[in-house]
């Protein structure tokens, strides 16, 4: 038998997940919200962790939020993402926790369920219709403070926040944002964020 | 039998929602994606569509979309809707699309079979813990102007392109602006977008 968990913090689809997993008869299928998540993983050490990159506090998740971080998740257990090539970040997200498995979340349940048999015997399983994601993920333009400038900016802080909160003067600030803008293509600072939260970045 | 079909553009959470109402005997389940809906609600006749409110498409096709629109889904189908207190905006899209269901994203399995079945009898479900989200709709403080202005801002138009997208001068625009950022409760435009985004207002 597979363990498999289901990480997802919205109820109905996490129950969704779990019935289409069920009716693989070699899977033994859990599921839990990300709250409970660390618990889940130690009780039932699960061959498979199934997550979903768009649902709201993966992003947290995998880089080192409550659940002890992603690469923890990843080091100790097959970590299958499911994703989308149009958020690049998202995937690079996946990729920094180690994740074994991508598996396009427009595939079939057939491919899902084959992914994750790839990954309960370590070994990784792409989606091939991801692959472009990946190659926009490693042309990622934007510079690390670029992207924190963003991020703050996305949250509504003022340019004097920003700078107060990275320690950097007003003038840097607007420079990052200028730059970012530029680097996206971008039409203004708004436009910049859209593109980049879009794309799962910020 | 209930003839239910699960719209979803995402095709694994499709397959999953649609796994977990075909335990039900009662139902017989089909599924689509925005761009077949029409011809799926046309030869199959469903009694009741099941559509998930954060689901990328489904705001345009509540608003009269691609599917014919919202409103004439919900005119000849029972439409039921999976929806968060959170977004209020479109909990009233949905309302405005006369659907007759409400189900919470974190409701059990349990209450969507049920409210599938009363939809089905062309009675009304509403799931209570939505109701603050339904209050919070009712007292929605913006203009249908204001929202144009921020909806267009938040594609990344500027002041000069919305002014001349909505015939509107750019001071007009500047002060629709500051009106929807005041009354939102916002620091700035960029928050005033960031919450009626999350909100599901625009």
């Amino acid at each position: 038998m597979t363990k498999v968990l289901v990480l997802h913090s919205v109820g109905l689809l996490r129950s969704a997940l779990t019935a289409l997993l069920r009716s693989e008869e070699s899977f033994d299928v859990a599921a839990s919200g990300w709250c409970t998540a660390q618990q889940h993983v130690e009780s039932l050490r699960p061959d498979v962790c199934v997550v979903d990159l768009d649902c709201p506090g993966t992003a947290t998740m995998l880089e080192g939020g409550p659940a002890g971080g992603g690469a923890a998740l990843g080091r100790h257990i097959g970590l299958l993402v499911l994703a989308s090539a149009a958020r690049p970040g998202a995937l690079r997200k996946a990729f920094e926790a180690r994740a074994l498995g991508y598996v396009d979340k427009d595939a079939s349940a057939g491919r899902l369920v084959r992914a994750i048999r790839k990954v309960a015997e370590g070994e990784r399983f792409v989606d091939e219709s991801l692959a472009f994601g990946f190659l926009e993920a490693s042309r990622m333009p934007l510079t690390a403070r670029e992207l924190s400038v963003l991020a703050r900016a996305a949250e509504g802080e003022s340019i004097a926040e920003i700078a107060r909160g990275l320690h950097l003067s007003n003038g840097t600030v607007r420079n990052y944002m200028a730059s970012a803008t530029r680097k996206v293509g971008a039409r203004n600072r708004i436009d910049a964020i859209r593109i980049t939260q879009g794309a799962g970045w910020v």
